[in-house]
């Protein structure tokens, strides 16, 4: 059982707001804009540090450290493992999204080298970049899912067993795996998979939960049902996806009470 | 003959949307974020991928490779060469934006050594960059151009000779320059040169259309009418570029039949 | 006396829209796109530009270099140290963005580095590190600063007299010093706290007006107040600091003499 309720998520929220833990982001140029605002949004203090200069000294002052190589190359890769290496010395959550795993044999060999090397807290993708990480027959077209959700569930137990990481599964149905457990998070809105990113901004504020909600699959949960919840507050009325993107950080630093308790839309179990 | 209808553009955005071609973007840190988000709005798929040990791969996924290297660096240029090869290898249409040519001579020769090389599908520049790669007589200042595209069309005839591309010379009026023919497309709104990358997106879009239309410069005058149209619908009424910015987005996502018939100003010849 | 006046501020924003000098940004990943937007719609010309092989052309086409290493990594330090000696050879202003100097010990002694090497015309940035390039004490946590700007008042004299340069820390009230004057400019929105650099747009403004005025700490403060001022008109209403993020691009395209008057709030001495 996970056991995912409004209060757990408020009073995570709350002390998001109150402590603006440090999050720790090496990800890729193409969101570093809408990820940093979306922690901000939510109360976190987000930094982008990707030298292997400094990386061991980011992470120490950081509450989670977010790994997400959707544009990767060997420099940045290199940083990756470091930051990891020290996550998992100082015991900071480290959480990966492994964009576009299953696309290039570059991205699937980097991102299961680094699971192995240094098995992540969560690892959060969709389900084509789960599958291609828990199997050897890759189908990701790219970055964009080619598979529904529930496709990966058995891909994700099996990464789930080999990683001891939560695995979350992002897509209209979101699913969160953790050893024999699942929760699905019905949040959302279709219109989020048109907005560059999102599942980035999501893996970011798995780090943020994660950062004040010591048990990981409660943390991903959380953020996965506020991420749909603000993606909803987002597009009510929005005419399309560029109005959506602005308004999901006005929602995420808006978020309330009221909107936690109406929209939240969990279940445990299949 | 180019033969612009409105017909043809419904035809194609149609395809884009049906086929969800996947774009391979070698692009600037700028404009990442807007171009994939234009792509997503308009139908298409985007993804970004700059490594050498990946771009192969990549570009044999692809409808279509834009390679825009207005931050350019000796790693990205080396990938940029990969990928056009391996481009020019699977005849995957392949898009130069050339940023700022002219500015710098480390510009000029590498924007001219790669259409040397593999000479590309269609070259998308403002009249500035346009003249810089046909003569030796650079005048750019920065990315912005300091000439009226309609001064830079000998230039194009000149560049699409050499290199038996495709020109779009972009600015109040763009041009589509193809051997002895020319498009002029007056669609557009003045506002839109005050938002950064525009012409970025212009030929991410370039992209899309060339990945499901075979005739090069039917898709580029395609792409350049339908941005221009995009971009006359998110200037209405507003107040300033960063309202348009966010309104492009949606307007691509919504183009639909009467936008398009209501809009459309293209004319064959000069 | 730096002698701030809306007059003197009416003029130099004349002058940029009338010259649109090209502004030099070595920046970050994060806020590039912000930036080039809020330079373009302030009437200046941006250019991003970190290529070794090209930085020294760059320059000399510039009105201003902006150098903001938030997202470092050695090839880009060695960019901004050959940029930074052009600028000094041929007498262009040069404004740096310390970005989380004080988190690592890569940023405090990179920066103070550069601006030993090649002390620059204007440094700008928050109270957290201004104190940490001015002392062994660095408080820093991340890029967001620990302190109100006040507390680094003594730090900023101390660097002033170091290096020469305008400092200027901004916070809830930014404080311009220079030689034995401070001005306190108040004006801002505490919404713009949680929209991600927009210090880092404060730089690039200094950049703009440092490239139409010539007396910097009047640059400086001119570009400080100019910032607040959009951005107290960005946030009128503003349900987040999404809707804030654009509108602030909206502001600074509109801006004129009647927001200024209106507005200005500022106050030599302390």
């Amino acid at each position: 059982m996970i056991n995912i309720t409004a209060d757990g998520i408020l009073l995570s929220i709350e002390e998001i707001r109150a402590r603006s833990p440090l999050i720790h982001n090496i990800t890729n140029y193409v969101v570093m804009n809408t990820t940093a605002n979306a922690l901000l949004a939510l109360g976190a203090s987000p930094v982008m540090a990707h030298a292997e200069e400094e990386v061991r000294d980011m992470v120490a002052l950081a509450g989670a450290l977010v790994v997400n190589l959707g544009t990767l190359s060997p420099p940045w890769v290199k940083s990756a493992f470091i930051a990891a290496e020290e996550a998992a010395a100082l015991k900071v959550p480290f959480i990966i999204d492994p964009v576009g795993a299953g696309a290039t044999s570059y991205r699937t060999k980097t991102f299961r080298d680094l699971i192995n090397a240094f098995p992540p807290t969560v690892i959060r993708g969709n389900a084509s970049e789960i599958r291609a990480l828990s199997t050897d027959s890759a189908t990701t077209k790219g970055v964009d899912s080619t598979d529904p959700s529930y496709r990966a569930i058995d891909a994700a137990f099996r990464l789930a067993g080999l990683s001891g990481s939560v695995i979350c599964i992002s897509g209209e149905t979101d699913y969160v795996v953790h050893k024999t457990n699942v929760v699905q998070v019905r949040n959302g809105h279709p219109m989020m998979s048109r907005v560059t990113g999102l599942g980035c901004t999501a893996s970011a504020l798995c780090g943020a939960f994660a950062a004040v909600q010591p048990d990981a699959a409660r943390a991903v949960t959380e953020a996965m049902a506020v991420m749909g919840i603000a993606g909803e507050l987002a597009a009510k009325g929005a005419p399309g996806p560029g109005t959506l993107q602005f308004r999901l950080i006005d929602a995420l630093y808006r978020l309330g009470e009221s909107d936690i308790r109406k929209c939240l839309n969990v279940e445990e179990g299949l």
